[in-house]
């Protein structure tokens, strides 16, 4: 258990109890601005090619890229009010032959949209591989427990007989289905490509060299010419490994967010029902299952013999949390005039 | 209008002023018991092929399929407080030859569950239907303004120009989504087959020949013989065209429903958006669109001529419920003793 | 079970299997145009105190009042697309005389509100008459078992002793708590009062006989005078003995539904959580409770002999329902564009 | 801003950007644990009062209640899985005399359940004394406006004039409201009392001594004698200033919980609906009303020109979490098996 933080102050149960350090550092300031500095890179690597901007501003950027300094931005941001363009100025105090260029022709949304796409998928990879952890050690039991038969419960009422492995399937069968929602997803994440204030690529295509004729604004809003803005939006997003949305306004559909948090929210059921259904076993009068239990470990402090399904009641109590998130992101995905994404939703083991 | 039902009592608003004609039928309880009759009789011809019953049996039932007697069900059900073998029990009255034999090795959810599947799928075939057809048409308006200049607003701020074909294709893409979504979770849709009481498939076994060894509960609870149960399911399943799911337990997973509810949520958050967009645009200070509005159509009580967009506040209103119904599926998801769906929610356009 | 209404269309199930008579009655269309014809007269009484329309023309609406006549006024609605000025014509059709002082100075909200919080409150009325049974029904059940010892259970853990009275002490406490949060309510329940288009009740002042000097607009509105408007709000509230909410728009604030909506959904929580621990403690393998059970009940279509907890299972699946309706009543109350009340919502024992 | 945390992990936005100082303060590991400390030494001088330790050891405690040292508890607890237990050997080894008494008869939930009651209350305090400054700031400004003309909007349609005054009346209605539904709530939080295991008290029973003659379990368990469980736990509670549910389980009933978040979720959808209205009147074509907005300030990266109702958007964007609180308390009170309370959910300015 790290300490480099303190108790003294409120803290979120996912900075230290319940978080996972992957997770964690996801979902940092610091690895957030990481995250914008690399598309800043990308961007003025891309007008470079462009010819807007030396190779030696690129450098420069890239030189000092690693340098995050949140305290400095804080500092900044209590005088303009503007996060993000904090860290541009932040950044560009660091580089003194690019720090000029940097977010050239970019509108806010263009650097965050991108980066929390990307933190989305980091987040969904980090699930994915314990998901796909989990299945094989569930497969495994499965098969262990495959005829050994137990009563079922239909209504909480003995009924007829099952045996484990057909019971444990039932599980894993719905994780199963997670899974693919899951895979499906994180697959589909897109970010919002580079296109502006409202989505029409306008102040890249201003910045380019005018091609021999172009009408201002064509379908998609992206401009033809010699190198184009679509280009230059497909030369960063190829750079950074991210589809763009093919129509964007200032943001990437909010839709996306929430595609994000039902794929968890199934997860959550998911395991919510299987520690349920724990708890339920671990009950000595049907006494079929239990939670492994430290041989120091204390039952209640009054009854220290007792051995509550701990973990599976925080399971529990998680995933009704978990299940709260979809509709919060349905509410951003409704309301056309939302303004940011809920960066403390993705935490989840 | 119709008036075939009394306004003396409370009546949903899908009854009667919101709900389309396709989705009342497909919600109604004759449809429902006529689903019913329809597994029981493909039940049966299953068991006609592996020789538990007669054909006769079989034609008798076919014979009074229609014959849907919802009061003398209620009757029955006074009684035996149970709705689905009331409507056996009513079905068996009709059928002198075949009365005895419904239902036979059956559990009530083998017909519950595959019904609702049944319907949940005629529902979303009636929605993606709608849905296709507002998407040709609204792709007919990208077109027409595609080029058309207006200003975009980001913080309902004026911004930068925009084009009116670009902001429609927005919505566009949102729906988009969600048709994708819609026909992933349409073609998804699988019933829970016939497995009996708890999954196992062991009363439908017990009444089939024995094959010549065969072990009492194998794999997913599915024994082997001349004429298996897993036989006998496939028989049944491919004849009503729904494929079962691999496991089950007395029901289909609940998880099934929430994808459901998930995919019509998301379908009216888009239409939410659009919605809403639409009351703002139609502010006379802002004044760029509007609702038509009928020649007799009176605007307010206090002010003829106001022009509210009523449509758009239904959608919205509408919406909010829609929003509210992931949740509710989650929660059945979510707890394993769970009995029953929620026949009220997907009766959208 | 009544059967004048058909199943040959979608039902809400409080429609024929869950609602209570008197709900049904409360939410019914019948009932809400009573109640607009109430208040067209008690509007028209309090004018023709302040001598703006003669006896004659309020005798002849009281004299027609009880004729609801839905499908008239339907057959309006469809072609001025208003539900409430539809029940005006249709009203005025029926009344040669007062026909045309019907809604003199009246915006739809002015009735609409105001009758939908009469509903309200009878609905309350009913629920907090239940609810009183029940409670004096717990009471005497917790005298009953007061000393009878029973084992408590934490995390479904055996840990101590503890007395039957005293478990069911505990559901009864919070059904206390219900009892007083539904009773503040039910008593808190105000209408919007006639206070007109905005909620200045500036039309209604305009038809008055000007004061000697009056501002034309003062405080909350309502301007002073020989019979102001706010006299004439008072006239007719205390006719229909309802509160009216001090400062109102069109609308009367929505946060008042919202507070019905969680007093509900308290209630709905105290019950869940009862029939859950029943359904818990119904298990053979607890044994503690039991459901009546009908001597002719099948307990399960393939296990009759089974006893399964259905009343306690429908509570809990109501109850989920319940539980979403606050999220709804805040989103409307959120809003300030809101348009509609949610009509199927108080329909609970 | 201070820095005594890092932005290397993951920090809930209400640890640095949006949490009041108080807030972070009453809901922090530190002063949890001071409550804790606290309850324990008000039970440790019940407990002398009645004869079973000595004023040495309550002395001893009380020289060492506030040595919070987070760290070594996280160091115990890592061993024995139990966050209360690993407090108590902690404060155990900080007084050597009075080490061995802590927590005498108690069990965990009868010190988590009042600190928590404590910090409900703690943090109603700090929001009721915020919203009662609102309120006086609001009411003089609708003084100020009360005459002035504006033109009010139903369906976002301009309809009738109205003031501005009467206008910002609605909002301070609404959270006129909610300062009753909170002081309400505030002044109703009771602890769960010292009743031991499963609410009986008869741990703390069995420690005194025994009365002539009493029943081993009376009415709410609380038996009699000369010192009795009751009269230590009302010694206790009026120490530290809390009534006591008179009846509980293990915990406190979870109603409160789910009271306290609507109460909360009642505040923010008033100032939902205000910051919401704000931003349409801030749109330049109403053009209305409008943030303030610093000199320095920066409207837009890429528009730096534009002023964005930030401060209202982000009071919508918290809104939308709040919202989702009560649900969550509502699982917690309605499934009987919960384990803990949701310590990030009263974090409100």
């Amino acid at each position: 258990m790290t300490t480099d933080f303190t108790h003294q102050t409120y803290l979120s149960p996912f900075t230290w109890r319940y978080g996972s350090a992957e997770m964690r550092h996801i979902w940092s300031e610091s690895h957030k601005r990481r995250l914008w500095r690399q598309l800043w890179i990308a961007l003025a690597q891309a007008q470079q090619v462009a010819g807007l901007i030396t190779p030696e501003q690129v450098d420069d950027l890239r030189a000092h890229a690693g340098q995050i300094d949140v305290d400095r931005a804080h500092q900044i941001e209590a005088e303009i009010h503007h996060d993000l363009m904090a860290e541009v100025k932040t950044f560009a105090e660091q580089c003194s032959v690019g720090g000029g260029i940097i977010h050239l022709g970019a509108t806010s949304m263009d650097i965050e949209d991108n980066a929390d796409a990307l933190r989305l998928r980091e987040s969904l990879d980090v699930i994915l591989d314990k998901l796909t952890n989990l299945l094989a050690e569930l497969a495994s039991q499965i098969e262990r427990w495959a005829t050994t038969p137990i009563i079922g419960y239909t209504h909480l009422q003995p009924a007829e007989p099952t045996t484990m492995g057909y019971r444990l399937a039932q599980y894993g069968f719905d994780l199963l289905t997670d899974l693919a929602e899951l895979r499906r997803v994180r697959d589909g994440i897109r970010g919002k490509g580079f296109k502006g204030a409202v989505g029409t690529s306008a102040s890249y295509q201003e910045l380019l060299p005018p091609p021999p004729k172009s009408p201002p604004l064509k379908r998609g809003g992206l401009g033809g010419g010699k190198f184009s803005a679509a280009q230059l939006e497909a030369h960063i997003m190829t750079a950074i490994e991210l589809e763009p949305f093919p129509v964007a306004t200032q943001t990437y559909p909010r839709k996306q967010d929430w595609l994000v948090m039902n794929a968890l929210a199934g997860l959550g059921g998911s395991l919510y029902k299987f520690a349920f259904d724990l708890r339920l076993l671990q009950a000595p009068s049907l006494g079929e299952w239990a939670e492994p239990f430290g041989r120091k470990q204390v039952g209640s402090s009054a009854m220290p013999f007792k051995r509550n399904p701990i973990n599976a009641e925080n399971i529990d109590s998680l995933a009704r949390m978990v299940a709260a998130l979809p509709r919060i992101a349905w509410d951003n995905a409704a309301h056309s005039l939302l303004e940011r994404t809920l960066d403390d939703s993705a935490n989840r083991r």
